[in-house]
């Protein structure tokens, strides 16, 4: 436990429950920070192979916390950088740290996922959905902008229908959200937990190392031509052969058994 | 009324309509010039917030013209440039013109979408068609290249389906254009206009600086990497906030009110 | 006939059948470099428009060859990179060609898809499915990184729904694949045939230099922003215009008959 989260460890999966029920966990700066500190330390602890993102209360997160701006509004510079802004990079730097975990990341959605919840929506690698959930992105109705938040938009949806729920504030049940890919399964909320078990099973088949390997290739095939990258790929695949998963990958198919990193 | 388009400005909305009917609204070179001091006006008049394409009689556009063509081909260079690529240029800053307008900008489909008008429809941030929309890419079937469009196939289809697109022809109806998201919407004819007010209703309860930012920013982030957008997403973040439209935003919603910009 | 592919040439068509049925056309090296082979006569014989990928015996290919792989890990240098990276690379240039082809691609996936298959099957440019396709991505179950197939999972299907393939090792039916576009018809298997009939005359109906130019322009336009690209697009299509293939469409056109380039 922290101030403001719930954290839980089991079989290889860190489950971090956003836990400010009372505010429809929006996000204050603390659980910034503290979302900061569990991913760092599930990316180095050497047993996490995964992160379950999740709301307490049936909401999963309403996005910007009002009063940590308004604390903002008067407050000092931070770093020679205005308050405000110094808010704002605290939870791009948050966003850009789960969006390149090595960690395979899930999210799972109930309720509300507003602003910054959208945000995080749209860096896990897989989202399950209640059939609940409600989404919105509310900052220009306000006057604001979903800054920290657009290039996670991009990504997830590609420009156009980024820009399309940019320019309309999007409202999205879970019936449209599915539609754009921005999540991946629906179900009723009482079947969500034995969706997110499918889920971490297919997860944790696959061996760690070469989960890591492929998202960091994965990014850099985003941006660099594919004659650029074969070269490095095919070393990286060598490395991966030869390496103790690879080996051992190797050896329990032929063995016609589970390799070490499949639980019971 | 200019002598290809109809004008009208209602609400902050300036509604363009393609008027050449006879012709199925072909774009002529004039129609181009037009369509660009129309964007123009609209982006400076400091009164207009959205743009409103459709076309008159029916169809959208069924694509350049080709009696502009014949006269090209007959013709002196222009400029230094072969007068065939000086009306090639002309649509081409004419996409990019609207793509990267920082007002809001729907189309409103009907009947003939070919060719150019698939461009059109292509940039537009948001979409609604008629259920008898008929799409199409004649060019390679022509034996020439929809090269203009060609970026803003990309950009609102992605790489792999634009590309399928050009290499078969493009023959689509409204049910596919809908499943590849080349359109948001698809309505009966007779309720387009209720489609058209609920999203322009959408549109202008948002914060039309915000909404400059925001598209500016999303068109950013499909070329630069998140973590270098990070500050300077900040400082518009704080921008925003501590500017008219956010400090309006913010007390309108403690009032329980609605903002200036929403008009009732 | 080669010693793993069955070549067939029709109405300017060059049918290539991956031939190792006994191993569900699993991709050995001699077989990459047949499918390059038969690529590059393609491209230069004069009479190739297109290309149709497909497997024998109801299966598509089960990725990378085992036996080979087993040989490299024993191997000596290959001109200085070490056998396995260079059997990688061998492949990641097989995907690098078939991606960049002037030609239109069609592959027809039925049965087994995994792996190296899965990569063929993204740089295609229309994809036809029989209804019991399964497409699977093993790679990081056995301890490696689908590595060359990195870029083409991303161009296909974005880098949010690559990512989530990869992680969670990527089972799909036809129906999953259909909604997210790795393949854009699903048929049964006694329909394929026709079905891939009506894509190849749709494609035989566009002129082969447009869609060359068309092809190559579209590949640009996902690295350039769409200002830098004006000009470029207007040369082309000015080209285009006055060369054969325009020239021809138009009078055809004018003609009320079919082009050349289509045939009876």
């Amino acid at each position: 436990m922290t101030p403001t989260l719930q954290l839980r460890h089991a079989g290889g999966v860190l489950h971090i429950t956003l836990n400010r029920p009372a505010v429809r966990n929006a996000m204050s700066l603390a659980m910034v920070t503290e979302l900061r500190e569990a991913l760092a330390t599930a990316e180095t602890d050497g047993h996490s192979r995964a992160v379950v993102l999740r709301g307490a209360g049936g909401h999963f997160c309403s996005g910007g916390d009002i009063q940590d701006m308004a604390r903002a509004r008067m407050g000092a510079p931070v770093d020679g950088q205005d308050p405000i802004a110094a808010v704002s990079a605290a939870f791009g730097h948050l966003c850009a740290a789960y969006a390149s975990t090595p960690l395979a990341l899930v999210a799972v959605l109930e309720g509300t996922v507003m602003g910054g919840g959208f945000g995080l929506a749209c860096v896990a690698d897989v989202v399950i959905a209640s059939d609940s959930v409600a989404f919105r992105l509310p900052e220009t109705s306000l006057g604001v902008v979903p800054a920290q938040i657009a290039p996670f938009l991009v990504e997830r949806l590609g420009p156009s229908e980024a820009r399309r729920l940019a320019v309309c504030g999007a409202r999205l049940d879970a019936a449209q959200a599915l539609a754009i890919r921005l999540v991946h399964e629906v179900h009723p909320s009482d079947r969500l937990d034995a969706a997110l078990q499918r889920v971490l099973d297919d997860i944790l088949r696959c061996a760690p190392g070469a989960v890591a390997t492929t998202k960091a290739l994965l990014r850099r095939a985003r941006r660099e031509p594919p004659e650029a990258l074969i070269d490095d790929a095919a070393a990286l695949f060598s490395l991966a052969v030869q390496g103790p998963e690879g080996i051992e990958g190797t050896t329990a198919y032929l063995q016609k058994r589970a390799p070490r990193w499949v639980r019971d």
